[in-house]
């Protein structure tokens, strides 16, 4: 679903919206209260917030280019069983700052990475499949991902989740990388119609461990409704 | 979603039907097989039965009213991840009695306050918001919130999660209220896209919060799509 | 939701697919990275998968029909959160087999054994009730349900859950079964909105019991919404 046309609410705190009921956030000084219910660390009085109704991989994948390029840490990753009504994930994503300027700046870039990261997700009536993919790595993929830092790294998505084992067995017949985890239903998931596959290793064989999960999951969610559509524009 | 006129079922055991797919049940004498599989207190020979498929907070208010009012207990508080397609919960509130009249009369009167408990929630395309409020929290908001009974209670839900941060963060810092409880899509939800404070302190104060949560939750899910609308008169 | 018109994606794993948004799929040769990262035994170098976004039970028993019909074991069931938007599950199913050719045999048999399974599913716009019954449980039943092999056994569902209660006590009220199991949104569901009754013993009695659980849940269900309607011809 595009993003609204944002109406500002006239809150310091707001830095803007994005694509998947998506809303960016910043607070400068989190109230302590809030801080000890949330087990922050003591460092951070600031934070980040980017949250959305749907899409996980696609937040979680911004974010990694966020804190590459901002003063910021992840602090945790959330995600809620959503897509308002389809099989996946939502997300709630905290990033730590020392300073409010570097939070916004980092929520300013994941809000902006999200029409990039929604290119390799394609969706029918039926579910939906998402590929993602960077050349390197970084602490985002690492927390949410056990991605290996600096390493390229690619995921690959298939709902509902037999799609996904399909995708994930004939990437890994593509290619020669390292399948470093796999989430189901009832395991490593918010309970998502999804199976999902985390892959590491060189960039070329990651990159075409990706396209033929994509080719192989574009074609099986094809046979249980129209032909899925991409919700921007495939960057891999 | 406002509720149908109720058909009568022609069974015994129907009381009614309210907003939010809300359906109200007795059972006068649980069969003992059930009664075992449940795990209930023996001294409850009949139950109410009060299950929706959107709202929990407000259920849960409602129940707290009605085991005021009747003699009855809470015997079970459980929030499935629903709403129909959207962030939240429903629920299924089990009430345990000694005698089937007291069952019946605590799902009538909870039935008919939830046209007030649901004024405070406010929803959109995007999302919803919710806040509740009592100047003297009973049972059923100590067994789901761990409220301090006799005190006053509040809460307040955002959704997507990120606006529920906000509003907590403003809402402890209008106001002298204790902040005795956090949930979030990991923690404390059933996976839903929600972050909900739990307030309790001097009546005053609790209300000054929900008020400063409500102006910064509507403002905020606003930003994402048309003016959040309630879903009743609100109460608070 | 009926199924649409299989368009054959040109891939040799492809089985077909069926209502509920269900795709079957059978891999000859799993990876051997998936195989050990889905902790397959040895003895399996070829699965059946069966996955579906609206169903969990008409799958489970339409797989305990498959597994007599050939020469398969039941490797795992999960159940995501999904029926879109619904109140229920959906599923994923997978088949283990020496030799893809058996593989592909319960595939197809239990793909097209949904059509009968889904006939006791009755909804409407506020949820769903669902009946299942067989003479004689299978290995599918024994692993999903604890059901005993060999035995009769049938199960009901109700959603929204407080529908499910009653038809619970209703069941076991009319005949002489044993209730085997409990599940509710809180325990042994993936959080939906359902309260399911599992049941045991003679056929005459488990069939009796199920035929009460669905006119009790038919006229709960109705009182919220339209007279709910069967997804296919009913068969118990």
């Amino acid at each position: 679903p595009a993003a609204p046309a944002p109406r500002r609410p006239g809150l310091t705190e707001f830095v803007g919206t994005a694509i998947g009921d998506t809303i960016g956030l910043v607070i400068a000084n989190v109230d302590p209260k809030l801080h000890a219910a949330m087990g922050l660390d003591a460092k951070y009085r600031s934070i980040g917030i980017l949250s959305g109704r749907v899409g996980a991989g696609p937040h979680i994948m911004a974010v990694d280019e966020a804190v590459k390029a901002t003063n910021t840490e992840v602090i945790s990753i959330e995600l809620p069983r959503d897509t308002k009504g389809g099989a996946g994930h939502g997300s709630l994503i905290l990033l730590g700052a020392e300073e409010v300027s570097d939070a916004r700046r980092a929520i300013e870039v994941a809000l902006k990475d999200l029409a990039r990261t929604f290119g390799d997700v394609y969706a029918n009536d039926a579910g939906h499949i998402e590929l993602q993919y960077t050349a390197r790595a970084s602490l985002a993929c690492q927390k949410a991902f056990n991605a290996p830092v600096g390493r390229a790294f690619g995921l690959c998505v298939g709902a509902p989740a037999g799609i996904g084992v399909q995708m994930v067995d004939a990437a890994v017949k593509s290619a020669d990388v390292d399948l470093i985890g796999l989430a189901s239903p009832a395991k490593g998931t918010s309970f998502s119609n999804e199976v999902i596959g985390f892959f590491s290793g060189d960039a070329g064989a990651v990159r075409q461990a990706i396209i033929t999960a994509r080719e192989v999951g574009c074609r099986l969610l094809g046979s249980l409704g129209a032909e899925p559509a991409s919700l921007g524009t495939p960057y891999i």
